[in-house]
């Protein structure tokens, strides 16, 4: 009907089959690919022209230097033995709706701006409250990570110890309290809030990577004995080094004892709630925090990015960042949520929409399923690796991240990592626990299979044998 | 070849060309839906199941769902005649890549973790930098909006102004100056940032709504002199009421006079820069910048969200924000940029791609004339409301964006844009201006030609005729 200078409708389907086509292949092969690229920085760039192209390009010669350019320097994170990190998915579901999502192409920032993006933002949020157990009142609002989702938060817990700070600036004299593994997400928006890094209580763990809850009633205790105000904690639930589990109930005692606001940051292990036999062991006590995050981009087969966000102060919330300019005002500003109110980005991509297809095409009992898979898995492997003479399990496995060693030198297990990585057939990743280098692997990706699982720890046995026993030199 | 609960290969394909059939037929007939949707807040919610299924439902159900109860409950972004806000564009090469972006689902956030974004962020801001006339040492970085691109740019004049805010927190003295007209998400980044409301010097407009730089002066003058600290101005190129342009050079001198970071804000006005007889005037003074923000999402025909944000002063922003936790330290730390180090955010999307699309299917030719074209029209719709007896332009058009008004009063005005809107045919916004009511135009969108403005405008005369002349007890 129109003659935009965009792809006709013909060229479009042409190309879109084209592109489906390439994605249906690339889900069902991601196996194949190495899992990390064998390539040097500046490898890619130096392929491509230093200058955009005056003339029109063909869509021909774009997905053939996608395909023969792009693809072969990507890490490959659909590959089901990417361990690394926390392993995610994207899901063929999921990806429809970001198709859609990208062609209709709304602003959700007000209501009237795209009603079905925040009505359905509103319906999802409340369906996802249900699988977690969630209490009824609790408002849900999607930001896109869970660094801007804690962020938030902290935002939050600063108006409702300061309304004040919000229109005089300078947070002086506020404190903010987590765990030495605590998400580094914690701290940099504790910097970017004015809130300052000396500001930032960092509570020792105990052997299970936990925050001790005593030593965070001396530290809370401390600080208001000097004049200074505790305004925030936040406990997590799956840590990113070790995936423990703070003490959420024990920590909220405290919470409410000096009427700081708290967070929890659940972005990884918040999933695990949606299986019933788990909800009550990961989110014991979360009902009394203020805010919650949990991130479907991890760990609910929903592709990148999206971060739920929960509270039961949602006018906090919206005290802290509301700023109405004249060209946003509209008619149902009192009948209607304006999410933009709730944060602090004015453009709102329509990301309900992958979650709404991914709980409708899986369902609930499949998504438990799946959850409680990599769990078991994981559980199995663990007993796997306890068991082998050569290697050390060096944390809990409450969720389906499981920390080791070779026993041993550090150097020996940074060596073994790289090898590993370097096969391309498995991409683990790795962290310092009590001082020592430690292996991470993860589970989490919708391909994975327990097969998968053995080959990864057959490699691992492989390149350790390799690493430590025919190489000497390297002890 | 995995036999994982996702879709098929042969159903991704199945369901797969269904959406892309919607999507090419969408694009094409956008314009046959009604811009704005007649309905009331909660009209969508009601017809959702309040729970999620606990089996799965099939994609044909969730498909059709979407036809029927989503689109007729959207704003159409894609329709020629949203003129409201900033009208914005999807287009296929765009949306092919988000559908790419979603199914490689990678993370950018190190080098390791996914080379190919990294450096394909790299060479199409390179690209981009080139086509906006900027310095060649100029580092980007892509946000997701630009209201944190712009918090990232007041960050880091926090971080020049005082490295120890960082640690200690508490911005007291710090003093922000921007135009009466800036965007909302200027003092939101101050609220956030521990700056504060009372420490953002809003500066006067002239007649043609642009910052007033005797004001500015004095402003910071006064602030110096009992001893604050002027530490960041942000100048905008494009004002969201008006698409004023503040005169950026001035501003510079008195910015470098008192070590102040100077951060322009051309979201919607920077991509102008790229049709060659623009870039002078659109960014007279910009190479004098610390940053600069230019949102692609919003006139660069790419689909949402994408921000430009570029710097000059990299290693500042980088000390504003970097922390780095144990588990993402990588061997290419020294040899690779890891952009996770320079943002909020640590999930990062491959944004990169469907600017790369855009960019190189259109091409720097193509894509300037759209942008010509689009100003032309507004000139010369301008020209037709200026010689009609009952409305006048009340600023300039420098760009694609009308600020006009019937010559009645304030509450016609409101009446007559509810009428506009409510015919469906167009959707136009409004603001105020010098305490008058006055109505926005935007144009911007690929598939908007100059028959549609014709129609816009002919919409408009026929509702005020309506309006002002038939309904007397409205005035």
């Amino acid at each position: 009907m129109t003659s935009k200078p965009d792809l006709t409708p013909e060229e479009f389907r042409r190309y879109g089959y084209q592109v489906i086509d390439w994605i249906a292949g690339y889900l069902d092969n991601a196996g194949s690919y190495p899992v990390l690229p064998a390539m040097q920085p500046g490898d890619l760039a130096a392929q491509l022209p230093a200058a955009a192209p005056e003339e029109s390009e063909t869509m021909d010669s774009i997905l053939n230097d996608f395909d023969k350019l792009i693809v072969p320097a990507l890490t490959h994170w659909n590959h089901p033995r990417f361990h690394a990190y926390f392993a995610n998915s994207s899901t063929g579901p999921g990806i429809l709706a970001e198709a859609l999502c990208a062609a209709v192409n709304v602003n959700g920032m007000l209501w009237k701006s795209a009603p079905a993006a925040t009505e359905l933002e509103q319906v999802t949020l409340g369906w996802l409250r249900q699988w977690l157990g969630l209490p009824r009142d609790w408002f849900g609002i999607i930001y896109d990570t869970a660094s801007i989702s804690s962020m938030h938060a902290i935002a939050a817990a600063r108006e409702m110890a300061d309304p004040e700070i919000r229109r005089r600036g300078s947070a002086a004299g506020l404190v903010l309290y987590t765990s030495q593994h605590a998400h580094s997400s914690i701290e940099k928006a504790a910097i970017t809030l004015g809130i300052g890094q000396d500001n930032v209580r960092k509570i020792p763990v105990d052997d299970q990577f936990r925050l001790q809850v005593a030593d965070l009633k001396s530290a809370v205790e401390a600080d208001a004995a000097v004049g200074k105000k505790p305004f925030c904690v936040v406990p997590t639930v799956g840590t990113t080094s070790t995936s423990s589990i703070d003490p959420v109930a024990a920590v909220a005692e405290i919470a409410e004892a000096h009427g700081m606001w708290m967070h929890v940051d659940a972005a990884y292990g918040g999933s695990a709630a949606v299986v019933p036999e788990y909800q009550q062991i990961v989110f014991d006590g979360v009902h009394r925090a203020h805010s919650l995050v949990v991130n479907p981009h991890k760990w609910l087969f929903t592709p990148m990015d999206i971060s739920v966000f929960y509270t039961r102060e949602p006018e906090i919330l919206r005290r802290a960042f509301s700023l109405s300019a004249e060209y946003l005002k509209t008619a149902e500003d009192t009948s209607a949520v304006n999410y933009m109110d709730y944060g602090i980005q004015l453009g709102r991509r329509f990301r309900a929409l992958k979650l709404w297809f991914v709980m409708r095409y899986f369902g609930h009992l499949k998504i438990a399923q799946m959850l409680r898979n990599h769990i078991e898995w994981a559980q199995r492997l663990t007993t796997l690796i306890r068991a082998h003479p050569d290697f050390e399990v060096v944390a809990p496995t409450p969720f389906s991240l499981i920390c080791f060693r070779h026993r041993g030198t550090d150097e020996q297990n940074r060596a073994l990592l790289e090898r590993i990585n370097a096969t391309g057939k498995s991409f683990l990743s790795h962290t310092v626990l009590n001082g020592r280098y430690v292996l991470r692997l993860a589970i989490g990706n919708i391909a994975t299979t327990w097969h998968d699982l053995e080959q990864t720890w057959k490699t691992i046995q492989n390149e350790s044998h390799d690493t430590i026993h025919f190489h000497p030199e390297n002890t």
